[in-house]
Parts: structure tokens; sequence; C-alpha cells
């Protein structure tokens, strides 16, 4: 199986405590990494998990709120003092340029390399990246200001090709591509071997999909079917289901509908209100609903 | 001796890296704290080190480098998240107001507390700032945009009294704070009771300069003459003399010398570069010139 993981770098709520850093999560995806989200302390996080600042090109803002935006300048910043001169995209619901060009303009006035800025339409699902291994969906959420989730799509893979049948049919090296690709193999006498005897199924496409921060919302549930990993947030326990009403936050509980409505394999849950000194509690709210349910933390790496 | 120390939170150059914070320190003077620059993570710190944030009233930026900047929005927003009322000063050079008032427009909409922001004139060495322990004197800096230190002049302290003499002349304790202000006591029958006999000295008036980021600049020594405790930059080694020219920054010998000009009791240095893997390359070359050097490191105490 190709690599496609996601390290938590941060999976605490507004406060930055002594116990968790603020949101940050990356994608690695056969040793490209995304980044989604970037609250203070994320390039400490970056470092500190040994990950290689070279191998990411997009970072996915959920929205703008501090605990998930304040650590991208600082971010930028070090990569170019770095030497970094590949293109870095930011890709983050409004009002995302009025707030960080002019960051940009005055920090970044002998910046080596193009950042641009991706001002994406929160209200939509829809495609907003894609390269030949993933696409990446935007989620509609609904916090208090333009908010949306990342759908990591793995494109469909290739088979299998059976190592013995290469040897047995002699077939060359410019031929297996197509092979893998479903085509059958024509011998040099003209023989067709049908494709389903050379090669043997590809591994299923992966995908994984990150909701934080967003109240309750059922009909996410129509985008995250079969979704192998769903993250998402669980800052209350049920008694504060009136606050996470309030504050356009969710429940452990209503995080684990969610799951159990979309049929995902697993949900992992995050962005813990600091009030929660045993997060078990929201552990166990979640897996009466859905028993597939476990809790993040810092420096845990996530296998898809 | 009352209280009068400098808590280190970060002490590390232009990028955090896993051994070292940004810029920021904490100075506790009878328990009220003056946070000095706030690189990204400063607020993580200031946690770990159980500092109280409603005990922090005044900010004081050397300049609008990221390093000694990026922290500020979150230090801000988590104080308004957790309930502050009183205000906040920011002392900066300028562009503060250009940089932080969007920022605050945006991120703070919701603010339940003040934050007065303070363009300083970078280039003056002049009051800031005064309550009544403490004078707070801008230090002009010589770095690539406006920048300035600091120099925290406790204000003269009240002479002690001795024990056994309140006892012996029974004065009462409407009258003590006259003594110690030098003040003689008149007893009963017309006596009159010098101040000496009454007091010892007051303790001598502590003073503690920060000097970064800055080139080397030798008519500092001007205004730091007999100051306890000198914080400068030492952001290389000799070995990186025109690179710290060619950067507006200092070598750890150059940090000396100022320090053996200036007479200061003792020097600490920070800011390294991250080239320097062991940092007693540039305390040895500091001590070579002014012995009593010193290293920071992140959550040391410096007693002044």
């Amino acid at each position: 199986m190709e690599k496609f993981e996601v390290i938590i770098l941060g999976c605490g709520c507004a406060l930055p405590t002594s116990k968790h850093f603020n949101a940050a999560q990356v994608v690695n995806l056969r040793n490209k990494l995304f980044l989604i989200d970037c609250g203070e302390g994320t390039q400490i996080q970056f470092r500190r998990n040994k990950l290689n600042f070279n191998k990411l090109g997009h970072i996915f803002i959920s929205h703008l709120h501090g605990d998930h935006f304040f650590g991208l300048m600082g971010l930028i910043s070090t990569f170019n003092l770095l030497g970094r001169t590949a293109q870095l995209y930011v890709h983050a619901p409004t009002p995302l340029r009025k707030i960080l060009q002019p960051q940009l303009d005055y920090f970044c006035q002998e910046i080596n390399y193009e950042v641009i800025l991706d001002e994406i339409d929160s209200t939509k699902h829809q495609l907003i990246f894609e390269d030949r291994s993933v696409e990446v969906w935007s989620l509609p959420l609904n916090h208090r200001v333009p908010c949306c989730g990342f759908l990591f799509k793995e494109k469909p893979l290739k088979k299998h090709i059976i190592a013995s049948k290469i040897k047995q049919y002699n077939i060359p090296i410019y031929a297996i591509n197509a092979i893998k690709d479903s085509k059958d193999y024509t011998l040099p006498d003209g023989t067709i071997i049908p494709n389903d005897q050379l090669t043997t199924p590809a591994d299923p496409a992966r995908s994984y999909a990150y909701c934080s921060d967003t109240s309750y919302l059922p009909k996410l549930a129509e985008y995250l079917q079969n979704v192998d990993i769903l993250f998402h947030e669980a800052t209350f326990g049920e008694d504060k289901v009136n606050l996470a009403r309030a504050t356009y936050h969710s429940t452990a509980a209503q995080a684990a509908t969610l799951a159990k409505n979309s049929h995902v394999k697993k949900l992992f849950i995050g962005h813990y209100s600091a009030r929660y000194d045993d997060e078990n509690i929201l552990l166990n709210e979640a897996r009466n609903i859905f028993p597939e349910s476990f809790l993040t933390k810092e420096d845990d790496i996530i296998q898809i």
C-alpha cells in the first residue's frame, strides 16, 4: 500500500494549553505533504515531527479563526528564511486575501517564492485541488465565520501485475503500465492474454475527511458516505449540547452520529474544549453511538 | 529585596527550532509582569512557566519582525477568550498600528477589553512608561527596520526601618512610611530622633536593559552605564562578524565589549543563530572580553 497517513500536530480548541497545540494536521500521501489548518505553533510541531518542509506545497485552512490560522505567517516566513523557491498554495475561505495579503506585503518584502492565495467558496462542495494521486474537495460547514472541511480522495489505483506472469510471457517493461491499467497483453504470435489472468485487483482508493469547526450538520453524511477515516471536531460533551449549538460547535455524540450515518470506517475526534481534563468522557460518549471512535493527540499518526 | 526578575520564554533567532522558542521575556517586578517581545509560541511558554496573564498590563515589542511579533495576536485573542477586562498596552515602533489594527478589527470583533497601541519613536532614548515602581526607557537600536531596546529602571526604594527601634520608641504604624522616606521622628516629649538612627539605607534601585536586534552600537554604553543586568543579542560568533554587520546583528564579542564599556554587572546573551549547535562557542567568546557573561535558555529566571 502506498503511504496515506495523517499526522496530528495539534488537536486543541481555541486556547493553546500545556496539553494541546492549536489545530493543525499533516496529510502525507505518497510523501507529498498537505497541511490542514495552521494554529500557533504549527511550525514548531512540524519540525518536532521531523516532517520535511519541502514536501509541502498546499495548505488548506478551514476558517479564519486564530486557533486555525495564527501559525500561518510564521510558517510562510520560515520557509523564506530556509530558502524555499517552490510555489506555496494557501486555500482558505474569505477573507483570506484581505487578512493575509497586508501581512505578506510587510513581513515578506524579500520573499523568494510565490505564495498563491486561493479563496474557497465555503458554501459549496467542490473540487479545490487535484494532482495525479488525489482530489481535495471542500465540505461546507456551519460555523460563526465562513468555514469548510476538506475531503481527500485518493484517485483510483492501478492493478497489481502478477510477477510470475511477467516472466512466463516475457512481458517487456514498456508494456507493464498498460497492463496495470487493465489492458490485455498480446503475445508476439498474436495470442491475447486477458488482463484478469495477468493482474490482481487494485487496492481500493482511500479517503480522509476533516470537519472542524462546525455545528452538528446531518446533511454532511451525503458527502461522507464510506469514507475511510473521518476527523470530526468534538468540542463538547453532552453536558454542553446547548453551548455547542450556541457556539456552532459539535458534541462527541453528534460527531459519532454523523460517522454512523456516513458508514465511515473510523472516527477520530479532537478540538476538545479545555474544560475536559479527561477526554475519555468525550470518547465514551462517541463510542456509545459509534464503537470505532478514537481520540486524537499530538504527534499521533493515523494510517488511512 | 522586592522581586525583580526576568523569565526567558524564548531566546532563539529567526527560526523557531526544536531547541529554542522565538524571542520573548517576562520582567517580573514586584509581581507586575511586563512582556518584552512576543514571538510565535509566547502564550504557550507563558502558561508553561505558570505566569499569571492577569498580572500583565504592558507589552513592549522591540521591532516588527515575525520572530519578535507573531505571537502577539494569539496572546491578545487568548486574553479575550479568558474574559480579560483590563486594558492592555502594546508599545512598539512603527508600523505597529498599520499591521496590528486590521488584525484586531477582524479577529477581535467581540473583544471585551481595550488594546491600546503606543507607537514608539525608536530613534530616541526616552521614557515610554512609568508607574510607582519602575520607569521604562527606549534604547535606540540599529536594525533593518525601526527597532528599540528597553531599559527598566526601578525607582528609588525606601529605607529599611530598624524593627527594634519601633518597639524602643513605640513608633505608631502611621509614622513608619515617613521614616522610610528619610524623615526624622519626634517623640511625644519633643525629642527628635534623627532618621539615620532609625533606618538602614535603602536597597539600591536596580535596572535591566534589553537590546535585541541590533548591529554593534558602541554609543549604547552612554545609556547602559552601571546597569545591573544587560541582555544583548549575540546572533553570531566572531567567525561571522561580516554577516553580523550585513544583517544588522551582533557577535558575542561585540555584546561583551558593550557590557564591559558600560560597566554592567552581568551580561546575558541570546538570539543565537541556529547554526551554533554548541552555544558555548558564543559564551566563550563573550567571556574572553567580559567574564561575567552568561547564556540564556528557555525557562531560565534571572534575578536582577
